[in-house]
């Protein structure tokens, strides 16, 4: 490599390095706010994070790194680059675009807007005020239209959008897996609402104590694999898992005492998230790429191992007896296999994040289509309220009673977020697919899990997914791992076999 | 005020203000490293602490910052300021002074060379090398002494270390304090020692439950008025203080299973520290005065909560049934006064920081005197476990056996705090001093204390020392609050009379 190449190579390298520094304090200060951090904190620390924010946007947008990307993303010098090089350059360089695209003082307007609407949104929510939110909503749907202008629009304005999440992704593509997907699981709900064989969960309906839940979720967690040393549980108010270093991919829960399920599935979903990050191979360390490689393909990890593994009935063959020695009182008597038919319940409800795995692809499906709807159709924002009660009548049967429950649920919107739900669909399918080619690759998945061991799976999903970080795109992930696209199928197939036997159908 | 010095002032202010935000951020991560980070998130966090400390310095000692001193630091414009603003102007003009007078290479190898003795200093310590530890400290000294010469000496060389601590304190001032001190302290030792009512401690030896020792700790920080909707305890292995921001003066402690005591009083002590810093005027919040004015005064605060209030007999009165109720096992047979003598007890031994309150002066004095000679009378470091030795002897009748409980105790000089020892025996000096003005003020102090009724001792202290943060210096507090300068003697009052009651002298 030429000697100026390598200079430069080693300075955007450095500055790639100082933003994720600015980045990881950022981190725990957003951690430290959700998980303990003292009321009188928050506003002094909101500055902060607001201030080092900036600083980063600053470094990712500045002369100095436009002039690093002009010298390395040319076809001469790319060609002499690694693999893993060439793709930091096109990575830096799509975020550089982006960023540099949209005009401060406009980007500026959108973050206090969305600031401020998200923090009204709760407000309006528990009021069931669609009325006093929905200018909020047209003005951010407004100014996203108009950066969509700046950053050109992809085959279609949503489009644009999609591919900040998931990259590369299409409405085409969406298009038809969610139809495919939809025409399957309708007729599966019906069948399963029909079905006399309904599991029974009042047993779940008792107090269980919090630290003893704490407890068995530190358990499951070193037995999938999640490294303490690399990370840390805590609680709050809604979990998540922030990654701060490669060395400290962080996740929390919550504990309820009269719903022992929720920390135990929040406990999994997250700690897959996490060990996708743990476990990213560490040269990847300090660039743009020691993350995940899209919203979808993590979410597919979150869901493995909460769904896939988590409420697999292997899965409770082997850690049943655990659990009812934490509750010997609540669960004592509570077979094993009405509580395995109990987590795995299906029900059509109004509420996305408490829905089960089956219906919770149907409320994704009614949030893109009205996004799409918003995005290339002109729907008006006004409009939502009557779309949305229309499709849940459509495709899962009731409707809400008021907008709290219905179009205000999800904080997104408010944060401007349009174009993310489909990512916790693709989450599903993605999980289905690779596992049934895990299930190709490990004839005798059912003996592991049942076994508690987890590390050949940890193993084999590191190799052909986590090592790799953001090295590799999603689609080209999926083609590697499973052999073909995305494809609906797997999921429907994955649920129809699950709820045959849950519901004896 | 002109136009263009209220401009010049309000971006000197943001300016501050901004370098206070690199220092909340830095202070989550060293705090978070200390209290629960895992073990693989240090190598980056530490990095990122390095990239953000740095970005401060450089802020504190940038071009612009110069510019706006030279403006307001004009006895013109100065005049036109208010008293906050005319010390902030002093204050930054000294750490900017002090900072740009080290040339930056220079500055960079002493963070290097301390950096690295700390982190050997442990081992060394562990392992009782001296010989192995002192090219290092050999090395510190040098540096400290070229630094003295760039800053300037003040009346000698060892002072101008001190100032950088407690300001304006002179070796002329400590050597007369210290020599009073120890007149009246070596005596009151022998005296105990020859006593023949000595405490029983035996029931200190049980095992207490550490879930229910933070439990008290908690109940006694909200006695003492600790707000924790502006703080949190959590646990480390040194306990400690740190302020990220007015609303978050978090404190640490340890719970150790074999000695109940050791939580109670870390809690009280960093409470102490905590209760000044989060009562500090919310107008000095995001300026350099927004701390306690110095480590004396500081150190006044921690005492006095630990100290004067926590070992005494009236807080026992109030407190000891809360405590059996506890831990009844241990406890439930142990009287009052056998509890109070207990944790009283005066004992000659090698560690600092497991001195009582008497023999801990000598301690310090110890420490003193050896800097002294450092600095001023060109002592060998070589020398310095033989001078170490025969002052313990002198002072403490007991010679360390070998060097890791003797010189190498410390932390201090390993990370280049020459000048930093002295702090510790005017917290104790400037406490007793203090108190001893409360009770002219509370002539029912006794009471107030048996009732736990410390919220007017809060608001005095508040209102005479803690609001003013470091608008005022230590001097004039001390001048203020009790009407005289620093006098040993109170100290010696203070013990006197409290160990003749419990010694029956």
């Amino acid at each position: 490599m030429a000697q100026a190449v390598e200079q430069t190579l080693d300075s955007f390298t450095a500055l790639n390095k100082k933003i994720r520094n600015y980045y990881e304090a950022v981190g725990l200060m957003a951690w430290d706010l959700r998980t303990g951090a003292p009321k009188k904190a928050a506003e002094s620390r909101s500055e902060t994070i607001g201030l080092l924010s900036t600083e980063a946007f600053k470094l990712a947008t500045s002369e100095e790194m436009g002039q690093y990307l002009s010298i390395l993303n040319q076809p001469d010098v790319l060609a002499q680059l690694d693999d893993v090089n060439r793709r930091i350059v096109q990575d830096v360089q799509e975020e550089y675009d982006r960023s540099i695209k949209i005009p401060a003082e406009k980007y500026e307007e959108f973050v206090v807007l969305t600031t401020q609407s998200e923090t009204l949104w709760e407000d309006f929510k528990h009021r069931a005020d669609f009325a006093g939110f929905a200018p909020y909503l047209t003005k951010i749907v407004a100014k996203l239209q108009e950066f969509i202008d700046y950053w050109g629009p992809r085959a279609t304005r949503y489009d644009t959008l999609l591919h900040m999440y998931e990259p590369d992704l299409t409405t085409v593509k969406l298009d038809q897996v969610f139809a495919q997907l939809r025409d399957r699981l309708v007729p599966l709900a019906e069948s399963i609402r029909a079905s006399e064989h309904q599991p029974q969960t009042k047993f779940l309906d008792q107090l269980f104590d919090k630290e003893q839940q704490k407890k068995f979720s530190i358990f499951l967690l070193e037995q999938i694999g999640y490294d303490f040393d690399a990370g840390r549980i805590d609680e709050s108010e809604h979990p998540f898992q922030t990654t701060l270093n490669l060395g400290d991919a962080r996740i929390t829960t919550k504990y309820l005492q009269d719903d022992v399920t929720s920390a135990i599935f929040s406990s999994l979903h997250e700690g897959g998230h996490a060990l996708y990050e743990q476990n990213v191979d560490p040269k990847l360390a300090g660039t743009p790429l020691q993350q995940g490689t899209s919203m979808g393909i993590h979410e597919s990890q979150s869901r493995f191992w909460e769904n896939v593994i988590g409420r697999s009935r292997p899965f409770w063959d082997r850690y049943y007896g655990d659990l009812q020695r934490h509750f010997p009182e609540q669960l004592g008597d509570v077979k094993l296999e009405d509580f395995h038919r109990a987590v795995n319940r299906v029900e059509n409800s109004l509420i996305r994040i408490e829905a089960d795995e089956l219906t919770y692809n149907l409320h994704v499906i009614i949030r893109y289509e009205i996004e799409k709807q918003l995005f290339n159709d002109n729907l008006s924002v006004d409009d939502l309220p009557k779309v949305w009660n229309e499709k849940y009548e459509s495709y899962l049967g009731i409707a809400p009673p008021n907008d709290g429950v219905g179009v205000l649920q999800d904080v997104h919107w408010s944060g401007g977020s349009f174009g993310y739900f489909p990512s916790y669909s693709l989450g599903n399918m993605y999980a289905a697919q690779i596992a049934h080619t895990l299930n190709k690759q490990f004839p005798n998945l059912d003996e592991l899990i049942a076994a508690g061991n987890f590390a050949p799976i940890k193993e084999w999903l590191t190799d052909k997914i986590y090592k790799y970080g953001k090295s590799r795109k999603p689609q080209e992930i999926i083609k590697e791992v499973t052999g073909e696209d995305l494809n609906p199928d797997y999921l429907a197939e994955y649920l129809e076999q699950k709820y045959k036997a849950i519901y004896d159908l």
